[in-house]
């Protein structure tokens, strides 16, 4: 009996649908990584619904979803516009609901995924909607510190840059906050977290310098030149926000760095090859993630 | 032995024809819901050449094809932009026709679809060519009929919207003749069907209230804006060729209510959840139906 | 053991190499064909990524690994133009390379395949980058002469057209070098190949007139309206570099005529329904050529 029906904000999880999905996906990873074969989904036909393009998220997604032997239908961008013009988004996920076994979406609105789940006859997965939700990326990144820091419970995380507008961070705080971490925020004035957060979790405003050397896990974001009224405040800003190799020397030799991706200039190439950078990573642990997610709503 | 080599208009195909693929289409019903597997299609390969997008006639296909445990080639619309540009229709599908076992064409062409199939070297089946033809479109429709009503002979069936140009109506029209059913037109004056087909089939123009307590059909295209002159006359127009659950009331307990889809405002949401509504059957019955018609070319 | 981990040039093979791709694409013809079943490749996935479209090149990729059992990812248009503003190529084919078994990569700047391989855990395959190299339609050319004219040395071959900036044509006449070809050049003045070619292989420079009743192979490319300062320049280049039924009258029975295609007016459709033409035959033999090079990466 799967635990959920759709996946559409990681609120909707318990700690312990959690930890289930993070445990499956580490069953998956050799699959994952081309080293196993596996036709648990054979016969089963996935549908990304994109309407704003996504490569990671909509590619990881079909990685998992043919490396268990399932397949994929994917929505174009110009038969999402054509469908943007003439036909209600209900319409749409009622139709493709009856071709396929479970839908990926993507949309720029918030609340999208949840409208479209209520119109679908088959699994509805969250993708990312606007402002909104995009659960797998907080279960990949809640991964991603399992597996590199042997642990998602007691760790000191530092999350840097964006704290206001993006929705990676809002979930991810939320679901550190489950786990009893110690949750430390690196922003500029403009960009702090918003304060609805700060009533529900504990966390503490800090520079990087002051935790550089006591953090186990350094999440960083982009900060977009579009916040910004003018060119040169967005330049100082996010000038002062860069990680190089260089910020690292005090780190502790286990921190490790996250970011999203896609990254600018948030992280210098120069922190790539060093022992911290796990954010290649990252993105190829969304590949088991999304393999347990889409096991738990077909099987 | 095939019927037929390619699927290029419904004319090319006799009752029998008909009848054969609408049989053979609800016995690939539970391989199409995703109930059963088949493998029947294992090793041929689809390509799919939309020269315009059409959502549910590609991803149907597309449905149709790996639900029999065959695979697709789509072409993106940027390629197809730059074949429009710089290569010739029959040179592109000589090459793909040699890569694939099957092409199914989209082109806003009037008889490109049959141009494609003198230059293909595999089964080319036409998915919509201009206000030519759109055959599976009309054994769908078919389809539809005899699952919902229990037969495809002797009905009454209602017509409404655009009868001019709706090239799903033209299709319908003639195979619902060929099947000796009761034809009822009701359109706008501007958008009635054209005198060359009311010489060759039977049919009664008619308002709705006429025959509303006795069609077992009635299907409903759109009204579209850029056929009116005036927004004024359009909305006017438009607005009496509505459906809403009010309309409903004096109909048969048994009528059913068909679209070929999208639809705009022409059937409003309050008449989904009333048992007359089968336009999102009619959408799924596209896939066993090409199911049929992809194993017919095939096999 | 693979000879090579990825292919970027043709230049980085040996004459050895060549033999053996050509010998292994002749085994897999049956299977190019869908004559014969294979699954040399299940559970394997390409990723496709085009940053420029090439209908052909990609379609034919797409065939060559689902012929053999694999699967493939498509980055579509709209994710490349997102990647191309907001990442570096770098960290794209970094990312990919981790949810792949193989990547192939078309990209406008040259050099851009090579660096790609450099960032790739996986194999990177180039099918064309800017005025770089294409590997495997050299290799499919080579393949076409091979199986058309029964060998690859000794041949007296033409190359006629754009023979400056036409990539295909610069790799070819280097592999026909190496195979002790004797290499004829036809071109307008101003598209002449260039000087360093010259210096390294053996060719004349002729008129198709002195050599039509001799040569074994013409190998015909499009002349570019944009590298004509006016437009009569060109009409009267291009007239004069236009192959029809009537200009192979002196020809050998045997003479082949090829092309990388798309061809728009350089070689009249007359043309195709003779026995000279090969040019439909040679975009098929892409298959085989690419399952070759898949399977010498992959296995």
């Amino acid at each position: 009996m799967a635990r959920f029906m759709h996946l559409i904000s990681i609120d909707d999880l318990s700690k312990d649908d959690i930890m289930h999905i993070l445990k499956r996906a580490e069953e998956f990873e050799d699959v994952a990584r081309g080293l196993k074969r596996s036709k648990l989904l054979e016969g089963k036909i996935l549908a990304n619904l994109f309407f704003e393009p996504s490569t990671r998220t909509r590619m990881s997604f079909e990685t998992a979803m043919k490396r268990l032997g399932g397949d994929v239908i994917n929505m174009t961008a110009q038969e999402a516009s054509s469908i943007a013009k003439g036909e209600s988004l209900a319409d749409t996920v009622r139709i493709i609901s009856k071709y396929v076994d479970v839908i990926v979406i993507r949309h720029p609105l918030e609340g999208s995924a949840r409208f479209a789940s209520e119109h679908s006859e088959v699994p509805v997965i969250n993708a990312g909607d606007g402002a909104g939700q995009h659960p797998t990326q907080t279960l990949l990144d809640l991964y991603t510190i399992m597996k590199e820091c042997g642990r998602i419970e007691g760790l000191k995380v530092a999350l840097m840059g964006d704290l206001k507008y993006s929705r990676t961070v809002h979930s991810l705080i939320k679901a550190l906050n489950l786990f009893n971490n110690e949750i430390y925020l690196i922003s500029p004035e403009s960009l702090r977290l918003p304060e609805e957060f700060l009533e529900e979790i504990k966390a503490k405003e800090v520079t990087l310098d002051e935790v550089i050397d006591k953090i186990d896990v350094l999440y960083v974001t982009r900060i977009q030149k579009e916040r910004f009224p003018d060119e040169e405040e967005y330049k100082k800003v996010a000038g002062s926000y860069r990680i190089t190799a260089e910020t690292l020397k005090r780190a502790r030799e286990d921190l490790i760095i996250m970011h999203p991706l896609p990254r600018v200039d948030e992280i210098d190439v120069s922190v790539d090859k060093t022992k911290h950078a796990k954010y290649f990573d990252q993105a190829f642990y969304g590949v088991p993630v999304r393999m347990a997610i889409l096991c738990e709503v077909l099987l």
